[in-house]
């Protein structure tokens, strides 16, 4: 982590700020609000994919960590010593994967989910001749149509395959809910719970996620655990779902205007390779701090469109500051965050678990 | 640069696979076109970002290689002692920029462009102590509406303040037309060519480029050389425009089903983070090899939705090969590619110029 001062106005652009002031109130928001509820944090990393966030948010009162890959979980357990508990959210399947799993649950305390047979027959067979049954909770569908076991009754099933599986201990269930599905998930989890302990087997976690719904978790009261991910940054996404406001986006992407070829008409040398292509349901890319007249209506891969309906009254050399639509992808695109505090760039930090797609 | 002999059917997922069979056939077809209508071929690098790529391109008789950013420019540089020249189509800004590209001009044979007086004046700043003079070509809109000067008399204008600019030298016209925009290229360049020589001005080069117009190159025969970039992979968008088939697709990410929750849906391992949320004006994400029944009608990060009409036929395991919509930006997506010749997985490479975005 090169340790630089640099005024914001001097950087070299495109370049992602992570303002780490901001970041901060975020963790605390949210976690504040679920200690009212009685509820744990567990942060989805995927976000920031920085073990020095996971610290902040450990050291805010979370439990753990919530991983999407194999190989994000052991950059992150390699970057800090202070995370000792990782949940991944995947199917896991092939020996790859298995023999790096196994080796992770022997470092830190670990579960991971299943949504099939498939999947849990294959971690009972690496995990027989381990030291220690690996946890698994069960992927529940509770609207989002993604992966997860479509009713209660299949739920309890695989919860009972899993309890009965050598190597394998059943750690609860888990979803990712669809925007407002907190109803959804009551019911859902409530039946599948009352199923599952009808068989004599306890259900010690049941953990939801989702930041554009996470100040509704409490209405899910069947939940004890809930996974944010965004909330540690936001973005334009969630400015337009009303969950936060432009000053709570602690991740914006420093671009300089290298070209105004028309009147209305300006180029940011930050396109897709910096952005994403990510629209989340919105029109354009982005949001332009200070500049609510402004769209981005097109990105190439090193070129982002402003136009503006009046004169869009930029120059060559200009710097702006831009909300993205979605920022945890926007962390994936570039090796390096500048975090910024106090107003400037206090730091270069290598984003530990970029790329981790296996 | 790990020498492998590993099956696709058991590599580590999800992987993008890169056939070079494939690709070199891909670059042979462009050469003899160009050939045919003695049109010089300066590849842009974008698509692949390996210095062993555009080896393959120069040794089939390209001139050099073109690079939109300067970072991407040095890995090039760095990682090839075959790559002597270099086109970089952009406005290069800003002090850490010009030193790097100074540096660079004292390596190879280097040449920018430039669509605007700041940008031009600050070349000259910089190159009026450099050993030798930097040519710089002025970019044109021919329609695409990104960057270059809206007219023959501004390119003119331009074209006379590079020539009078201590450091600089006048180096031509560039473009990056819109697909099909080869009479708009003809028209805007053979007039600005008329402007600038009729001011004693030589124009020594007009380039263009744009791989779903490129077999179209010669209808604009005032141009002198071709920029090609996703021609070597070709993707989803230019099978879709029918200028290729599956078959001349070098690029596929490799995915595993990890769910098949319902009939007629499926979730594979490749999402937003390997395939990328590029629609190019596409429905849906990518193409499965073999399997003109399913679309990816949704991608998270890490999760690639796949749906049927009928069943679905899939298992869990079962691994795919999907053709993304977009070639370059899946590129950049990993920090390496496996590397396929006759049909097995022979090299992983790292993507040399990946995430080179200053």
């Amino acid at each position: 982590m090169d340790k630089v001062q640099t005024s914001i106005r001097t950087a070299n652009t495109p370049a992602v700020l992570v303002d780490l002031d901001i970041a901060r109130r975020n963790i605390e928001r949210f976690q504040a609000y679920a200690e009212t509820h009685g509820l744990k944090v567990r942060p989805h990393i995927k976000t920031h994919k920085l073990p020095a966030i996971a610290e902040m948010q450990l050291r805010a009162g979370a439990i753990g960590i919530t991983c999407q890959k194999v190989s994000e979980a052991q950059a992150m357990v390699d970057g800090s010593p202070e995370i000792r508990d990782v949940l991944i959210t995947y199917n896991i399947l092939g020996t790859e994967k298995l023999d790096h799993l196994a080796a992770l649950a022997r470092k830190v305390t670990l579960s991971v989910v299943a949504d099939n047979e498939t999947v849990i027959d294959g971690l009972s067979e690496k995990f027989a001749s381990e030291p220690a049954p690996l946890t698994v909770l069960v992927e529940c569908n509770t609207g989002a149509d993604r992966c997860g076991v479509p009713t209660p009754e299949a739920a309890a099933a695989l919860a009972q395959r899993i309890a009965n599986a050598p190597g394998l201990k059943f750690g609860g269930l888990m979803t990712y809910p669809p925007a407002g599905g907190a109803g959804a998930v009551e019911a859902f989890m409530t039946r599948a719970k009352a199923l599952i302990e009808a068989s004599g087997i306890a259900v010690p976690v049941i953990t939801s996620g989702g930041t554009p719904s996470m100040m509704d978790a409490a209405e899910a009261p069947v939940t004890t655990e809930y996974r944010p991910g965004t909330y540690v940054y936001n973005d334009r996404s969630l400015v337009s779902r009303g969950v936060c406001g432009w000053d709570d986006c602690a991740l914006t992407v420093l671009a300089t205007v290298v070209s105004v070829p028309s009147a209305n008409r300006a180029i940011i040398d930050a396109g897709s390779k910096t952005q994403t292509s990510d629209l989340l349901g919105l029109t354009g890319y982005g949001h332009v701090l200070g500049r609510d007249d402004i769209a981005i209506d097109q990105l190439s891969e090193e070129h982002g469109r402003l136009v503006s309906q009046g004169p869009i009254d930029l120059k060559v050399g200009d710097k702006l500051r831009i909300v993205p639509n979605h920022a945890c992808v926007v962390t994936n695109m570039v090796d390096a965050v500048h975090i910024v505090e106090n107003g400037a760039i206090s730091a270069v930090w290598p984003v530990t678990a970029r790329g981790r797609i296996v």
